[in-house]
C-alpha cells in the first residue's frame, strides 16, 4: 500500500462519499485511487473556489465531510475566501492539498511560494491543518481529519507527492470525537437569566439553528418569554417556513440591527458570537447591543449544543411549551414591473416543500427573504457568515450534491455572482437541481451605502465608476447558456413568475436573469446612513 | 490630512498612476480619494485574481507598479494565485488591502480568519507585507512599498480602516532604492566559464530577457560560443521575433527538456534560477541538467542585470561581436481542418509589429509559440512562471492598459481560461485593445500526461471525467458575447485566418474560440513517458 493508498481508505472508512475536486500533477495518484474505486463521487470543479464553496454547502446539508482536492499552494489560495466561509460557519469539510515533493520544496520550483509554505496559509484559514511527514502518516491524518471535521471543523492536510508514492501502512481506525458538553454553571446562569424578569435575547447560531436544537431552544423561549433570535447570517442552516420555530435573525447593517436591538437588557448566546459589527464605523460602537446589555456565551459553537439546550429546557421546565410557528403566507402573485417584492411573493407561493434556499442576494436579500418565511417548509442557508462574497453559486451545488432529492432554489446578486461562473458548468454536468434567480442590477449597490458614510462630497461619476456594473451589462442569459445552463430572462412579476414555476416543476439546473430595481427601502437606509454621520 | 489621503498622495507622488481594484466597504476612504483626483486611473475587475493579474501584466510592461485595492483577507485570498506569480515574475507591485479597524479585529467580525491575519498570509506571497500602525506610517508604507516594488519586489500594505481614518501627516519622499550590483568575483568566474571552451548555456531569466540587457547577452554568447537559452516560462517580457537575438527556452516537460540539456557542461544563470523540474516524479532527478553539469549563478534576478552583462560583454571583448537574429518565417496560410500548427501560421503571418503576445496555450502552446518566433517583432509574455493557471486573461488586459498603442494577442487554453472569465467584462469596459484566440479541446489535456506517470492500470471512464471538460462543451462564443466580448467560432484553418485578420484590423477586444484537436507530439510525449517509466 502507499501513502495515497492509505490516505484513501482512511477517507472511505471515516465515510467520506464525496470529492470535490481540481486536480492538477501532484494529486494524479488520488485522481487514481479514485478512478479505481466506486466508494467516492468525485465533482469536477473549474475554479476551486467553486471546490470548497461546494464542499461548504455539502458539509452544512450533511453534518459531515466531503473532501477537497485542491493542487498545490495556488490551489489552495484560490480556494481560501470559501474555506473562510466554511470555517466561519463551522461546516465540516476535509481538504486535500498536493505539494512538492518533501526533498524538492527546497529547490525553489515555481510552485514554492516567495516566502513561505503551503501550511503558513492553510493554518490561517483551518481549525487544523498538518503536513506529512511519511506516507503512512498520510493515512493516519486523513483518519484523524475526517473524525475531528464531524465536530465542525475545516481540516487541512498537505500532501507532498512522495508522500503518496513511499509505502505506506494501512490507516489507524477513526477514533470518533464526541464534542464536549456545555458546563453546568454555565445553563445554570442562562436559567437565572431567562428568569429575572429583564428583556432577553436567546440568539442561536450554527447548529441550534435547525433540527432537535432549534424545537428545544423555541419551547425554552416561549416558556421564559425571551425573544428567539438568530446571529445575522444563517451561521450554517436555518429551518425556516410553514410550521417552523419563528426565529428573527439580527439584522446586518449596523443602523438597522442597533435600532432593533436598543430593548434588550441581556442575550443569551448558544453556538453563536457576540452582536459585533461586520465593520467598524468612526465614532459609531462595534457592538449592535445596547450599552449595557448583559452578553452571556451559555455555549460556543464547538459543543454539543442540542444537550446543552435540552438541560437549560428541563431546568426551566420548558418541555411541553408551546412553540409558536410560521403560519403559510397569503398571498397573490404580483403584476407589472419585476420588483425585489414581486420576486419574493412568487418565491413564497412556488417554493416546493422540503427546499434549499440559498441566500446571496445582497441589498435585495432582505425585502426577499423577510416574505419567503412564509413559503413552505425550507432549509435556508446564507454563505456570507464569513464575509467572502461568490458563495451563493458553490453552496448552492454542494447542496443539491448533498440533497439529490430536495429542489434548490438560489437567489443571486450580480455583483458576487460573478465570483464564482465556472460553477454554472458544475452544475450542469452534474445535473444539479438547482434553479438560480439571478437578481441583475448591474451595481456593487451596497457599496453605494458604504461610500456614503465616508464621503464629504457628492457622488461624482469617477466614484459611480468603481461601483458600477452596467458598462457592458452583463448578459446572464447568454453566459449560463455558454457554460451549459439553460437560462431565461424576465422583465416583469408576471414572466417571472410563469419561469419559477416551470423551472421548479422540471429538473434543473436552469437560471432565471432578473432586472431588478434597487429597492426603496435600500434609498431610505442611504438617506439615514447619511443623516447618521 | 487623513492617513488615506496620506497613502494615496505617497503613490501618486512616486508616479504611480494606475489602479486594478475590486474594492469593499473597508476601501471606501481610498476610493473616495481617487474619485476625487485624475491622478490615478480605476480599473474595476470583477475578481481579485483578475486584479492581481492584470498588476502584474501591467507591471511587466512598465517596469513600474500598478497598485491594487483588495477588499480584507477573502479579497486578497482571491487575488493570491495570480500575486504569486507576479511575486515569482519579480514584477514591481504594490497592494492595498482595507482590514478591520485595529481596535476592531480582536472582535473576531465576520471577515477575521479563524486562525490567524491578513498580514500572515501576505507575507507568504509578497516580498515584503506591512500592516499600518497609524495613519501617518499608512503614507510612509506608501512611499516605501512604491520605492521598493520597482526593484522587482511585490509589497503589500495592510491598511486597517481606522488609519485610513485617523489624522496623518503627508507622506515622505520616496528615497530611490537603486538594484544592487553583481559582484565582480561573479561577472570574473563567469568569464573564465565562458571562456574555458566546455559546452556552456547562458540561461537569462527576469529583465535580461529584453531591451539592451537581451542585447548585451547575445553578444556575449556570439563571443563566447555559448548557448543564448531561457527560463522555461518567459520570466517576465521576453523580446522575441523578427530581428530579435535567437534565444530558446528549456523546454517545459522533463523528458524533453532533460534530452534538450543532455550535452551542456555548464550553466551560467543571469537572473535565472536553476533549471528544476516544476514537479518532481518518482524516481526522476529533480534537475533537468545532467549530473556533472556545473551551474554558476553570475547574477540572481534582483541585481541590475543589464550592467552585470555589459561588464561581462567588456571582460570579455564582446561589444562589437556580431549577434544571430531571427528572421521573418516565409510561411503560406494554412487550410482545411483547424490545427494549432495552422494557428501558429495564421499568428506567425498576422502578428503586427510591436504586439505584445500572451501565452497560456498549454499543452497547444509549444507548437504554435516556436512557429511565432518567426512573426514580426514582438513581446511575448507567459503567466505560468508562478504555475498557477488562469493568468492569461489577467495578463492580457493589465499589458493593453500598460501598452495602449500595441496590440495584445492572448492565445489562451480552455481550462485555465475557464478561471479568469471576469476578465473579459473588464476588456470590455476598458476597451482593451486585445484578440483572445482561445483554444478549446474540452479536456485537461496536461493531466493525461501526468495522470500516465503514475497509474499502473488503463485509463477508466471515471480517471477520464476528472479531468474532461467535454460534459457539457463550453461555448464560448456565447459566454464571451455574455460578458461584452465579441466572440466568433472558427473551425478551419481558413476561417480562422480570416477572422484573425479581422480582429487585428479593429480595435479590441475580440475572441475567436478555435476548436483544436490535441497536437500529434502530445500523444507521442505522452507514450515516451509511459514508455520510460
Amino acid at each position: 500500500m502507499n501513502g495515497a493508498q492509505s490516505l484513501f481508505a482512511a477517507l472511505v472508512e471515516a465515510g467520506v462519499t464525496t470529492c470535490f475536486a481540481n486536480p492538477g500533477t501532484s494529486e494524479m495518484q488520488l485522481v487514481y485511487e479514485m478512478g479505481l474505486s466506486d466508494a467516492v463521487r468525485p465533482i469536477l470543479c473549474l475554479q476551486e473556489d467553486v471546490v470548497t464553496g461546494a464542499a461548504d454547502g455539502y458539509g452544512r446539508m450533511k453534518g459531515a465531510p466531503a473532501f477537497t482536492l485542491l493542487h498545490v499552494g495556488s490551489g489552495f489560495a484560490n480556494g481560501m475566501a470559501m474555506m473562510h466561509n466554511a470555517a466561519r460557519a463551522n461546516t465540516p469539510l476535509v481538504n486535500v492539498v498536493g505539494a512538492n515533493a518533501s526533498y524538492h520544496q527546497p529547490n525553489y520550483p515555481e510552485h514554492e511560494f516567495v516566502n513561505g509554505r503551503i501550511v503558513d496559509i492553510a493554518r490561517v484559514v483551518s481549525h487544523w491543518a498538518q503536513e506529512a511527514r511519511s506516507a503512512s502518516e498520510l493515512g493516519a491524518l486523513g483518519a484523524e481529519a475526517a473524525a475531528l471535521a464531524r465536530t465542525g471543523r475545516v481540516c487541512t492536510i498537505i500532501a507532498p507527492t512522495n508522500r503518496h508514492w513511499e509505502a505506506a501502512n494501512p490507516p489507524p481506525a477513526a477514533q470518533a470525537r464526541p464534542r464536549p458538553e456545555a458546563a453546568a454553571e454555565a445553563i445554570d446562569h442562562a436559567r437565572r437569566l431567562l428568569t429575572n424578569g429583564r428583556k432577553t435575547g436567546l440568539v442561536l447560531g450554527n447548529t441550534a439553528q435547525h433540527g432537535d436544537a432549534l424545537e428545544t431552544a423555541a419551547r425554552i423561549a416561549a416558556k421564559s418569554g425571551a425573544a428567539l433570535l438568530g446571529e445575522t447570517f444563517a451561521s450554517s442552516r436555518l429551518a425556516r417556513g410553514e410550521g417552523a420555530p419563528l426565529l428573527t435573525p439580527i439584522p446586518y447593517e449596523f443602523e438597522m440591527a442597533a435600532r432593533f436591538l436598543k430593548d434588550f437588557e441581556q442575550l443569551v448566546f448558544v453556538g453563536a458570537l457576540q452582536p459585533v459589527a461586520t465593520f467598524a464605523y468612526r465614532g459609531k460602537p462595534a457592538l449592535k447591543s445596547p450599552p449595557g446589555c448583559e452578553l452571556f456565551e451559555m455555549a460556543p459553537v464547538e459543543q454539543d449544543l442540542a444537550d446543552a439546550l435540552d438541560r437549560l429546557a428541563r431546568a426551566l421546565g420548558a418541555e411541553g411549551a408551546d412553540v409558536p410557528r410560521q403560519a403559510r403566507a397569503s398571498l397573490t402573485p404580483a403584476s407589472g414591473p419585476l420588483t425585489a417584492a414581486a420576486i419574493g411573493v412568487s418565491l413564497t407561493l412556488l417554493l416546493p416543500e422540503n427546499a434549499i434556499l440559498v441566500d446571496e442576494a445582497a441589498t435585495n436579500g432582505p425585502e426577499i427573504m423577510a416574505a419567503a418565511r412564509g413559503a413552505r417548509r425550507h432549509d435556508y442557508l446564507n454563505p456570507l457568515n464569513g464575509g467572502a462574497i461568490g458563495g451563493g453559486m458553490p453552496l448552492a451545488l454542494g447542496a443539491a450534491i448533498a440533497c439529490p432529492d430536495r429542489k434548490v432554489v438560489l437567489v443571486q446578486a450580480d455583483g458576487s455572482g460573478l465570483y464564482s461562473l465556472p460553477a454554472l458548468w458544475t452544475m450542469a454536468r452534474e445535473k444539479a437541481d438547482v434553479v438560480i434567480v439571478l437578481l441583475r442590477n448591474d451595481r456593487y449597490n451596497i457599496l453605494g451605502l458604504e461610500l456614503a458614510r465616508v464621503r464629504e462630497k457628492d457622488m461624482n461619476a469617477r466614484m459611480e465608476s468603481m461601483l458600477s456594473l452596467a458598462n457592458p451589462a452583463v448578459d446572464w442569459v447568454a453566459t449560463a447558456s455558454g457554460l451549459g445552463v439553460r437560462a431565461d430572462r424576465a422583465e416583469t412579476a408576471e414572466a417571472f413568475h410563469a419561469l419559477l414555476a416551470t423551472a421548479l416543476a422540471e429538473p434543473g439546473p436552469r437560471l432565471i436573469e432578473c432586472v431588478v430595481p434597487v429597492p426603496e427601502a435600500w434609498r431610505k437606509l442611504e438617506a439615514m446612513v447619511r443623516d447618521s454621520r
